[in-house]
């Protein structure tokens, strides 16, 4: 059994959405060993690093992040790579549509992994490119981007995905995975009434 | 497959080490959907609900929490069930001796399972209990209370446990979990040099 780490890590120099600085965490040491015990703390938001959204987060849901059955947060995962496309679009993920299993995931790998995570032009999927994976009946969608879409009036690739009951997990780090079918957890803080969570994703191997 | 959560909600009335008020996570909604999206800013410290030591917590390491690798966050594990006990002894573990198996992982259900985790005097780990395990080549200890250890000077229970390399998950929730073996991941989030992290913890029985 092979496990992958495909979390960004926190800290306060970390990427951030388009590269805005006001959403860099805060880490604080608040307490030293020579005072008994390391302790540290923490300003982050919902949306920072690998995270996944609630579908709170961009409807008038009362599906908050702790409310996401844990079934929702792992299971069969196919990674897709798909490079040199500035947006991901229904035509890009055609091809793939055999391995594109009910009840499974999918995480797409684009030229993102090779790039800047806070550059404003991160590839994003399109609606189009959601409602084609949301009638797969896919459990969720996984980017190496910050966002799964920007610079759409009224976010709806993100409406697409979360109406139709797609877990959507953003800021996964793919550079070093190969394309293929793995065991997918991703495990967000059960923060109540939360729009979304930072969450630790790993890929298993068997 | 059934799933269990034994993660404690993250709110700002959630319980907290020794009830202390400081210790108390904020969380604050920054935008709503009517400016777009709701998004939240979360501030936390590291030890906050369930989550888990790195040895630099306590000891002058440097494995902080980004560094536990992922073998150590996930494997077999044995809910033991140990009641009105005012600390866990070598003497209440030896009884268990024979389900405790090395790389395999021991998760703790005291009174502390039945009573306020924020109480000043929960159940916790005797030193002479830590070393017991700690003999068996355990993955780690997981315990129903939001420290393993309370007033022993230098932090004995922790340093042992960390200094034989056995992971330290802290505020399980496992009133509802009967005793057993299960497969446990707790996945805390990737600080980096982090003394510990939030983390979401889960038991799987197949």
């Amino acid at each position: 059994m092979e496990i992958f780490d495909i979390s960004l890590e926190i800290a306060e120099d970390m990427p951030t959405y388009r590269g805005r600085k006001e959403r860099r965490p805060r880490i604080e040491r608040i307490r030293t060993l020579l005072e008994g015990a390391n302790e540290t703390r923490l300003v982050l938001d919902t949306h920072t690093g690998t995270h996944m959204d609630a579908p709170l987060h961009m409807l008038p849901s009362d599906v908050s992040i702790d409310k996401i059955p844990l079934s929702s947060c792992m299971g069969p995962a196919v990674v897709l790579e798909i490079r040199h496309r500035p947006v991901i679009t229904e035509e890009d993920l055609r091809p793939f549509e055999p391995v594109l299993s009910e009840g499974h995931f999918v995480l797409l790998k684009t030229e993102n992994s090779f790039s800047d995570l806070s550059r404003e032009d991160f590839v994003y999927l399109s609606e189009g490119a959601a409602y084609f994976l949301a009638e797969k009946r896919l459990k969720g969608v996984g980017i190496d981007a910050l966002g799964v879409e920007r610079d759409q009036p009224g976010h709806p690739t993100h409406r697409v995905l979360l109406e139709n009951g797609l877990v959507v997990v953003e800021g996964l780090l793919l550079r070093d995975i190969a394309p293929g079918v793995y065991f997918f957890i991703a495990l967000p803080l059960k923060i109540r009434g939360g729009d979304g969570a930072p969450a630790r994703a790993i890929l298993i191997r068997m």
